[in-house]
């Protein structure tokens, strides 16, 4: 049986693996953003092609192609057509057929290979997913910045300069996030100036606000996890993990155990967000053990595209991908 | 002693009244948004110029001119240099000095002609200013929607959209708002149809509301208002207050006693919440009696123009502003 690709097209990375029908992993390729969102469709199909080059080339056989690929992107990507990316692929050594996916069911589908579970997600966004029977069943937030995302980076960073710039105009308690964020900005504490009855510093650090884009705030989510021992902070952190765990209750349905597979820079770094989300399951869920930790969706894209060639991945299999594709992580 | 012209330039329209020395207004005009910021500087010129044209026209004296003019900006506008303003007031007969002065001066003294007080401004935005001797003595929040204006109309409308998507997915409480927001969208909250585990009709408001600018979400305020025997709703206006109420503290500096100037749609339509920013006024405030409501700073503008003037604005010379401005406009 001729190889298979997989590809976690993510919003900051892309990674392409070429694998065989028992899981064996042959090729390894990474490249920059694969989001045609975030990042265009010319700048996506650039990194998609970085990314299959570079495992096709590892894999020692760029010309033997193969017969089926798997990209997993984004949800609103995912209604996106296909046909751009196909025949990109076409010319790349595909010779059957495309899927797109959910990221979300990648990053599932990296933790685990069992076809039912939640998967909570946690990076610059927030989302939590039902699985059931290898499709989603029930997501919950994924809404973005303005809208929700709950508890996630830009969550985080948001609530720490709202809290810094309220505590500098005399809003809000003190806190060791502001000489954490003033230094961050390069802005000293110290000027005393006023004008039109503000600190100058409070109007710099406005003006430099205003000049990200709005989701560039999770920059700043690190701060309140360097101040844990602040108030303000914690208080942060403590409803960022409500928030978590209120999204992953959203999608329980009181019948599917688990697994529960976490992802994502907020809760994979073990810290008290990922303590207190777990020590808030709903009992079912706890059952089914410790949440797994994934860093991607790459396997679960691998697991995917086994799938929908008529592979039952199990245990073997699964351990196989994770094995092979670590040796090629590391060499 | 010649006419004196005032102009309260806003973000949605601007006002222009030529005065004599009495406080007696001679002519009126206004048109429309008149903020550098958000209009860009030729549009403010030309929205300047035709309130002026408009109030020199009914003074019927269009050829007189006028010895000094104040025109009241949003904060950041007031740093900007005034040179291409007075340039456009000497073509349309400024023979004096021009002075830019902030909206929130003018707010605060379109409704109190003491020296000395508080403006707490609630419209799209939330600001609170201490006033003494004439000047912003201490300003809080104003630090606009991504960063602060807590309790706004901005605010308001934002947390009115997240309690309705986090309803529709399952992190929240139902709520009556969700048909109201459904309706002003023009959506239709029967469809069933659900699109990766996201019911459809979830995906299009999400659409609909990223297509807006973020301030805009602040015509959905009046959603809160209109469902305030709804839990969720009631929710959203107490903390609004709370937070007006907060902002309002932060300025109070347990001497000055008042008077408070309430302004800003959020604050004089004698809601709930002006109720209880009023019930949460600290007890040296509250002693200064009931917050006096102004609708804008036109009249505030007259009085400071006065001020810099020389004259001494007292209860007469405000008195005969007000009454001679309410007869112009009823005309």
């Amino acid at each position: 049986m001729p190889a298979l690709l997989a590809v976690d097209a993510g919003g900051t990375s892309t990674r392409a693996v070429l694998l065989d029908a028992t899981g064996r992993c042959l090729g390894y390729g990474t490249a920059g953003a694969g989001n045609p969102v975030s990042r265009g469709i010319e700048g996506a199909l650039a990194s998609l092609e970085q990314a299959v080059q570079a495992a096709l080339t590892t894999a020692g056989s760029p010309a033997a192609g193969y017969a089926s690929a798997v990209v997993a992107m984004a949800g609103a990507s995912v209604h996106s057509t296909p046909g751009p990316l196909a025949e990109h692929l076409g010319r790349l050594g595909l010779t059957g057929g495309l899927l797109i996916e959910a990221d979300l069911l990648a990053m599932f589908f990296s933790g685990t290979y069992q076809p039912d579970g939640y998967a909570l997600i946690a990076g610059t966004g927030a989302v939590a997913a039902r699985i059931e029977e290898g499709h989603l069943a029930a997501v919950a937030d994924g809404t973005g910045w303005l809208l929700g995302d709950e508890g996630s980076g830009f969550w985080i960073g948001h609530q720490v300069v709202r809290a810094v710039v309220a505590a500098l105009d005399g809003r809000g308690p003190e806190t060791a996030l502001t000489p954490g964020l003033l230094a961050a900005l390069a802005l000293v504490s110290a000027a005393v100036g006023r004008a039109q009855g503000r600190p100058e510093t409070v109007q710099r650090l406005i003006d430099e606000l205003y000049a990200l884009r709005p989701v560039e705030l999770s920059r700043f989510a690190p701060l309140a996890f360097a101040a844990s021992d602040d108030g303000v902070a914690r208080l942060i952190l403590d409803r960022a993990a409500a928030a978590l765990a209120g999204t992953l209750a959203a999608v329980s349905d009181g019948t599917v155990p688990g697994p529960v597979v976490f992802g994502g820079s907020i809760l994979t770094h073990g810290t008290r967000v990922t303590a207190a989300v777990e020590a808030s399951l709903p009992p079912l869920l706890r059952g089914g053990g410790a949440p797994l930790l994934v860093g991607d969706g790459v396997v679960g894209a691998a697991v995917l595209v086994l799938r929908h060639a008529g592979i039952a991945v199990d245990a073997d299999i699964f351990g196989r991908i994770r094995g092979t594709l670590q040796d090629l992580r590391a060499s």
